[in-house]
């Protein structure tokens, strides 16, 4: 025998009675029960029973109308009822249960523009854990990054295709060399966007990886080729023996404002002991490695990074992109989000498969 | 004995006589031969000469001064010099003879915004066939839409290293189900941001490839959502029972002006018998299938498709992250240039290893 239940749209849910309790709240983990026998369901979980031909009909309480699961999707209950829908018939095909991320549902909801919390596989709603607090958006949603937070984000694209991100916060470190001394006051030119120093100490490349060789010398020391970011950070320090502002203009004449701010990461990375290189190859500012004892023994670097201002807002396309590279050449997706001051929030993003 | 040469800054060349035209020129393809028997180099020419130890010194003209590879490298003569160097440099030591696309060095140049003239491997100068018109830029960059030519572009980033891009030309064309015949009227539902048709014909999902079925539902024929993409084509044909305008009003909603450039690309490649999909798992606006009989036996997408105004401007660097996601997924990376009366130009940018 299937069931009916009951919209009461004002209330914002479907009410169900009879056997309901125990064969979708108990069992399945739906809703939240009311006096009596009741549950009260919102929009998307009666959507899924009905969907499921588990709930006959629903009776809309003010008109009288009963309606299948078309004529109650048709109505687009609740904001963003077609995505949000996909995302949660999808997880319970994974075997999750889920529920709205709000009290009654839960009795600790996640904080933050959380659209369901995601129980551990064999858990539900009474049991206390959350797997994943999840937000659900459509591909043209656009993402501000100061609204980025530990958290999964399911993009539904136009194809109703989900892709999950699971978003965190991020503390980059490494242990990159950091006692190796700099040299003083080398000999460098400045050339049109790069600059060249003559006859750098080895050390300077092999153990401290600045820079890159030109190949094919007749010389003792290879001549080395920086970037200007790695330049201007050299001669703040008296590495090389060109005027850091001198070097940091030329910066922003190639590259805008976004000069200081990479900048400003490229020197936090270095302060944390971890070596950053030019990204450009993988569309990103820097690649980065933790742990640089020498080029000799160099691994892979393990982060993509992309340095943006922290007024910047993300489209869920770009996301994909970035994050879908990094994947396949087996590294870590991170955005550094520079502030006006220069203060920097770092932020992951991976793939997830729930 | 290793020669000097003479720089003659207005003119623009490095004068190199003695048995300069045998050593340089005939058996290695630098320079164009003057009378008697010097030749005349581009500087780009006279610095690779002595940077690898063929020219001793590079004597000014005007100053009488003897220049070194640091000192001749140093006064960056010509535009672009550090760039165009290290790709001329890289080339080289690849094994090709390469020449400034102009006369004297080559008969016949080379049109449009080229640096050099690359010939086969094997071949020189006098040979008569170029194997890459190759242009050369920073990472910094920008390239306008209307400036892209059927060529090699060499994108020198800020560690020197050179990612090589084969620009061409393009004409989409496919063979998939052209008599298919759509469906006429069919029922469908107008959501927030996609469509959903109850009780399609099953050829319209499994034959021509529109839409995307909802899995898990009870009835004989499945549930297709189609996208506002889709959705629009579909009913300006009358195969479903919505508006046309409403439906294209909606996209535009949804995805401001983006959507009427993305229909107009969706309908051209359906004219030409290509299946578009959406393409947001790449981060780009479809991949495509040129030959779909059926789903059942549905290969592989060949393109990744993005879209954009003929007046847009490329950063080399999200030329490199389209590129090497669509290589790393094994597809090739297609830009659809739509200017205002609708009308596309297509170009591929593959990666190239000369």
């Amino acid at each position: 025998m299937t069931l009916e239940g009951r919209f009461d749209e004002d209330a914002g849910v479907v009410r169900v009675g009879s056997d309901a309790r125990q064969r979708y709240h108990d069992s399945r983990g739906y809703g939240y029960p009311l006096e009596g026998n009741e549950i009260a369901l919102a929009p998307i979980e009666a959507a899924h029973l009905l969907y499921r031909g588990d709930l006959e009909a629903v009776v809309d309480d003010a008109s009288g109308d009963r309606l299948d699961f078309r004529a109650f999707a048709a109505r687009e209950p609740g904001e963003k009822f077609g995505v949000r829908f996909l995302v949660y018939a999808d997880l319970r095909s994974r075997g999750f249960y889920l529920s709205p991320a709000a009290e009654p549902w839960v009795p600790d909801p996640p904080e933050g523009a959380v659209d369901f919390a995601v129980f551990p596989r064999g858990k539900g709603p009474r049991d206390g854990e959350t797997e994943y607090a999840l937000r659900v958006i459509g591909e043209r949603t656009d993402v501000p990054a100061s609204d980025l937070e530990d958290a999964v984000l399911a993009v539904v694209d136009e194809e109703s295709e989900i892709t999950y991100f699971d978003v965190s916060s991020r503390d980059p470190s490494g242990s990159s060399t950091p006692d190796a001394a700099l040299p003083d006051g080398c000999e460098a030119d400045l050339l049109a966007d790069r600059v060249v120093v003559w006859e750098p100490p080895l050390s300077l490349y092999e153990t401290t990886f600045y820079g890159q060789p030109l190949e094919g010398r007749e010389y003792d020391e290879p001549t080395l080729q920086l970037s200007l970011l790695e330049a201007a950070f050299l001669a703040e320090r008296g590495a090389i023996d060109l005027d850091p502002e001198t070097v940091r203009d030329r910066g922003h004449e190639v590259e805008g404002e976004r000069f200081a701010r990479r900048l400003a990461v490229y020197t936090e990375l270095r302060e944390r002991d971890v070596v950053p290189k030019t990204g450009y190859k993988f569309g990103a500012d820097f690649r980065t490695y933790a742990d640089v004892e020498s080029v000799e023994n160099l691994g892979h670097s393990e982060l993509l990074l992309r340095v943006h201002p922290d007024d910047h807002v993300f489209e869920p396309r770009d996301l994909a992109l970035d994050v879908r590279l990094a994947h396949g050449v087996r590294k870590t997706m991170v955005f550094a989000l520079v502030d006006g001051a220069g203060g920097i929030d770092w932020w992951s993003v991976e793939r997830l498969t729930p």
